[in-house]
């Protein structure tokens, strides 16, 4: 069976590297915050372009800690909910409210004009999602909330599934006022455990995530900041990811080709018109599609696994229901009509040969593009 | 210099097995919560004599999850304050109130005088810490609590520094209803990296805290509970752990022979008395001194670190000053006057007898015992 997505295949081909950075950890003697955490924080901002990277032990905690950096306790934050729950989670852990965002029918991204529709004087934080893989333009959005408000909203940029996306020559993560990643192991950048991070080019907000990411600690046991927790990435899984980081952008155009010929091949991929540009690192090759139970059965006959990103809006559980203040009806339509097709750097020619002839086999299936 | 705790001289000795535990991460190609954290957390289940361990991302988020699935938010959950701060960071984390409960002189363990004192109809949970490595009996506790109440309150054993030890036949983390531990390296028992679990004979919370620890999911992305987060132990690290594991009972003993020397060398360990006793693992040398300064300063030109665990109480931040309603006498006499020697099983005969020496120098410094 063809999976969705296989890190394995990557890992296994650094192999010696990896057994080098075990290595490297047994020497250092340093097991926690030590030398290989540092290297990759000044190796990811010096590839993101921010002054800041600051590691933390998932992709959920960035958000978490960004948020609660911004100081959005109790505050309003807007989110979008179709991207999996974990900002809305990040929300709910610090106290703030998530405020549900409809998205484009086009891209399935964040629909700017309801999002202005919806930032006011309680908003303490706007999460931007790079969904799927496809950059929104940070700079638009700050234009238009100050247009608004009379002043800007710190925009909180999500990039769990984006590493390496650029708008113009910027990368996401660097576009805003701070951003979050995931190195979660199916990610464009993924380790081989669970890690995040928080780049941005604050001074001051790089020192109260330094601090909130360690128990609030501003010196050793001496809890200064309120919120902190214990949130560090492993030595060893920053070692993977330094050694990772060197292929990102060579993968992300792996990954960029494979969509582009399941576009070929008749898949309505929502974002596979950018399969050309450098905005899109084709995270999760998501498509809409007529009959989904249908198609996700053809597939699977084919041996060719799929997947639903996501099944669930944030906005429909017994925890979120009561602060839906709109109806989302881009977010509902979407949410039955996507399926995910694998994509992934290391698919092999025949593999995406299979998937494209599956794919014009069930032409009909699929949206008209 | 002769650290307080030098973990990377025992993973050297492992070295070998570290890197086969690579290649089965490697081989099993499953990167988070996949057959290497099923098979330590049966393994460790096993070992402390539990139906269940769910392993997490550490021991901080281990007692946040365990007061999270006992229902605690918005409750009282008694503290101590001299046990670093891990408790009542984890209590803030989810909106409980730590109060906090004074310590006994002699062992700077919960007085359970202080303890039934404040024990009430708000109290959502108590945090019983085996500080330094010295079980608390938790069936006497609930005794008294019983007899207070007329019903039991739910007893989180935090058993971040006393992994192995037993109080009679039964080990720390099965003595009660739930039990934290704490993998950070320097532990007894120690991961290569940040790690934590819980233990609990109690199915349903089990569940909950499998829940909690993902999100809330009760299955793929359904956020079924509220006040998940991601909390995972790294493959690896479960794999360096269940390795690491097989040595523990062995290595408690020789940390207990190292306190047992020290005390011969007339240094008032504090809970020394225990040396000859399965009651107690030694996981930090912590004696009570007249002139800390002086007595930290003739070590150090020895070449020898020293360390203060704490110094600072949970009850003097910032963010929990407002808390307090005791005036906790004993945690503020030993919060000045104690002080660490190095305790490690890896430590040379040489090193020993070199703390041993320094000890037997600075006799005057010491407390009586």
């Amino acid at each position: 069976m063809l999976l969705l997505a296989d890190p394995a295949r990557y890992a296994e081909s650094r192999r010696s590297e990896l057994h080098a950075v075990a290595d490297r950890l047994l020497d250092g003697r340093q097991f926690v915050l030590g030398g290989m955490v540092k290297e990759f924080e000044l190796a990811f901002a010096s590839f993101i372009g921010t002054e800041h990277c600051v590691t933390v032990a998932s992709g959920t905690d960035a958000i978490e800690i960004a948020l609660r950096a911004l100081g959005c306790e109790g505050k309003e934050v807007l989110v979008v909910a179709n991207a999996g729950g974990y900002s809305t989670i990040s929300c709910l852990a610090i106290g703030a409210t998530p405020i549900f965002v409809d998205i484009e029918k086009s891209s399935l991204l964040v629909s700017v004009s309801s999002l202005i529709d919806l930032v006011s004087e309680q908003t303490g934080a706007i999460v931007i999602t790079h969904l799927f893989g496809l950059a929104v333009d940070c700079a638009e959005i700050d234009k238009l909330v100050r247009v608004k408000l009379g002043r800007s909203v710190p925009i909180v940029e999500d990039c769990a599934q984006a590493h390496g996306a650029k708008v113009g020559k910027i990368r996401v993560g660097a576009q805003a006022m701070i951003a979050c990643f995931s190195f979660y192991p199916t990610k464009n950048l993924g380790a081989l455990g669970d890690g995040g991070a928080i780049t941005t080019n604050d001074d001051a907000l790089a020192e109260r995530v330094i601090h909130l990411r360690q128990y609030g600690w501003t010196q050793r046991y001496f809890q200064g900041v309120s919120g902190g927790r214990n949130s560090r990435l492993d030595e060893l899984q920053a070692g993977f990811l330094t050694v990772f980081l060197r292929d990102l952008d060579e993968r992300n155009d792996k990954r960029r080709k494979i969509v582009k010929k399941y576009v070929e091949n008749g898949a309505s991929v929502v974002q596979g018109g950018f399969a050309n540009s450098e905005k899109y690192v084709a995270h999760l090759a998501v498509c809409t599609v007529k009959d989904r139970d249908i198609l996700i059965n053809k597939f699977d006959e084919a041996g060719i696994s799929t997947g639903v990103h996501y099944p669930y809006l944030d906005s429909e559980f017994a925890t979120t229901q009561h602060l839906v203040k709109q109806l989302l009806p881009n977010s509902w339509t979407a949410r039955d009509k996507i399926v995910t097709l694998p994509c992934f750097p290391e698919m092999t020619s025949e593999e995406i040969g299979l998937v494209c002839s599956t794919i014009s086999q069930c032409q009909q299936h699929f949206e008209t593009t």
